[in-house]
């Protein structure tokens, strides 16, 4: 089922916006304010636990824009609360996004105060998708950010997303099964995540199937019969006899015997990794494989791995898919231009680079070494990260396939210097720095402001 | 704008279920396991910062059971995994949850262990949406259980949800906008929630309409001029001056000055807090309210209070829309019965108490002290927690508004103990015994599946 503009939008997505913005869209229009707005798209520090992260949900956001329409209940929501003239509505009912967006392909790791994308458009128009741009980009780029240090973790073995259950609502599962693909996850427990955007899906048994026969030994044969290939799940009861069930299985079955692994959910992972390896290959059940799951992280498991624990595969659910330990990004959508000027704030620890921006990274030897968020006009000899992706509201490229961000993300992390890919803070970090030119922008712009808040 | 069986469902609802749901349910079919499960939502352990978890999400879930079908689009993508057989394609195209649903309120305590619901059914039917159930009671759960924290510590000022950007997802936002204001939050700023769900709505205005305009003066002015009753956001330079120009247009306005207040956004809000009540006071505007937002949660929202903050009413975003300090809650949808026989397993750390059950709480002067978990058949006198809420695949009753769920939250927290509703861990923490025949079922449980085992 191919992707398409209702992917990741449900109904009414136009009012999936705070009050706040229809009110200044109001404003905007009724004060004839209808210059060109720049808007940037970023991240003020990222959480202490990430050294890089890595952008997701631009695809998303962009087909959503280009679909985006205020519908007649949309419009009645608004006119019911009273306090917006008719010709504003009459606004809304023509509203088209037809702004140009410029953004880092999805699978690119991102650093501090670097844009993710920036958007030109009328000032009413740009300010209008703030949270929609937030919400989706910011989700799916925590989410791949998170899932590629799963991935990183461990270390080449497959990670199946099994979060859907935790994950915070139906849209974080689904668009997260995208952003985990992204980054590196090979499958998805989720079949409307595969339906929708084309992720392999995956899965085994719950416990609750064994639980409803009258012996482990039943439940094991009766789903082998129906699904050769699966694995079967060993720790209901106590799982080194679950695993000597399934070595009686292939004894029963013999040629027929096709099962794929077993799945341990509980306990001492690395204790029962080496029984249930030690009974499997006793009874020359080597190809058998050892798949866990049960409360993993990226920490468990490269401690399990530096253990020497004889896992196959990662079935990783709850800590992936709520990025447990950085739940949320400092993001910011800020204005940086408007009427063809530089823009600011003064507010404390709140830092906003003015003016249409680009972000260079240096290669050396097919290496990053450092970023330089400079004036878009600038020609750095360095890579350019901000791509056109949309002009006048409509996408400049076909959607790209989920394959192609994914071999980004790869190729781009497998770019990144070594200590970034390491799951402790890298020191130092990766360096990135502002131009010349852009720090005489900012140092012009704040004096011009100051003089402004005085 | 009423809600309906469309609140919180997507298209091809029906697909967002784990792939293991799919193979289950198809063994199920296949060889006829027909009888009736029983199947518990729960939650294991409270996270070690919540004194009680407020259930919520209950009503969007069962519109959603009423009406999940497997579309053509859905039948199709469960055709091409290429492992299910036409027979169980025709299963799932005639598949109607026909289950009975007993659960607690909406805005009800709950407590570890404690069932939110059970779900009754043939059993492939309650496999099927286990993945739907968990996330969705799950979601609105675990945001109203934090959200009843942030209304507490603000101590009777109103509350706003800010969140919707940084929410994960959008359905977190909007479910979320639905399940704070179940937890006492007064408004949100989201207006897509607003208008599904009649939440009242609420904003106010952003740096970039400052920062558009060549002085804050200006952009006051304009803004007040078309939204008159605002609250105007005085951080984007200099708050003390952005105080003082809201004074300068009251003098301006004289008696069409009708601003409701000044918002502070950053920096330190207590200092800022006084400096701005200071500044209003002395110009005689004692009714020009003081907002304050900007990275807050419980914590610091009790601590701004406790020194003294003049803050009027508080914006709450990112940390209460991803419930920051416990982004996940330990939720468990686990089979208890099949075919009339107790079922339990026996896995590390992972109790199920087996049976159908009722949470009985113990009332003395109109305070609850304490619940007993019992067997569904028990009479005890106490109160019972868990009532019909859906028979045959129908509810039982009309969906209740959200000012009823509201109205419920507030009398049950009230009803508990004082020293749950604190921030802190309560010591001793909310008593919760088994019942002794449930205790006697789970020995008896317990004993049975060693054997089958073994």
């Amino acid at each position: 089922m191919p992707p398409g503009p209702s992917v990741a939008a449900p109904p009414q997505i136009a009012l999936f916006a705070d009050l706040y913005e229809l009110r200044m869209a109001h404003a905007y229009h009724a004060l004839g304010m209808r210059d060109e707005a720049v808007f940037s798209l970023f991240v003020r520090r990222l959480p202490p636990t990430r050294n890089y992260l890595l952008a997701c949900g631009v695809e998303d956001l962009l087909d959503t824009l280009e679909a985006l329409r205020f519908g007649p209940d949309s419009l009645d929501y608004v006119r019911s609360l009273g306090e917006f003239p008719e010709a504003f509505l009459d606004w809304l009912a023509g509203f088209r996004f037809s702004g140009t967006v410029h953004a880092v392909p999805e699978g690119t790791p991102v650093f501090a105060e670097e844009p993710l994308l920036e958007v030109v458009a009328p000032i009413a128009e740009a300010q209008m998708i703030e949270t929609l741009a937030m919400n989706m980009v910011g989700l799916q780029t925590l989410l791949a950010s998170k899932a590629s240090r799963v991935v990183a973790a461990a270390a080449g073995r497959p990670v199946v997303d099994f979060g859907s259950r935790r994950a915070q609502g139906i849209d974080a599962a689904v668009a997260g099964a995208r952003a985990f693909h992204v980054a590196g996850v090979a499958a998805t427990s989720n079949t409307l995540a595969g339906a929708r955007y084309g992720i392999p899906v995956a899965g085994t048994m719950a416990h609750s199937f064994v639980q409803a026969f009258d012996s482990e030994a039943d439940a094991f044969r009766a789903f082998a019969r129906l699904h050769p290939q699966t694995i079967l799940l060993v720790d209901t009861y106590d799982t080194a006899e679950g695993v000597r069930r399934v070595v009686a299985l292939a004894r029963e079955l013999g040629e027929a015997f096709r099962i794929r692994g077993v799945r341990l959910d509980s306990g001492d992972l690395l204790a029962l990794s080496r029984e249930a390896r030690a009974i499997l290959d006793a009874a020359g059940l080597r190809q058998v494989q050892v798949f866990a799951s049960g409360g993993l992280d990226e920490e468990r498991i490269a401690a399990l791995l530096e253990a020497g624990a004889p896992i196959d595969a990662f079935g990783v659910g709850t800590e992936m898919s709520v990025s447990g330990d950085a739940p949320a990004l400092d993001l910011a959508y800020k204005l940086t231009s408007y009427a063809g000027i530089g823009r600011t704030k003064l507010s404390a620890g709140k830092r906003i680079l003015p003016g249409r921006k680009q972000v260079f990274r240096r290669m050396e030897d097919g290496l990053a070494v450092g970023d330089i968020i400079a004036r878009d006009e600038e020609h750095l000899a360095s890579r350019p990260l901000l791509r056109p992706a949309m002009q006048q509201g409509r996408r400049l490229y076909a959607r790209p396939s989920l394959g192609e961000a994914r071999a980004c993300a790869a190729a781009e992390l497998a770019a990144l210097p070594a200590r970034l890919r390491a799951l402790h803070p890298a020191d130092p970090p990766y360096p990135v720095t502002i131009s010349t030119a852009l720090a005489a922008e900012e140092r012009a712009v704040r004096a011009r402001v100051t003089a402004a808040g005085q």
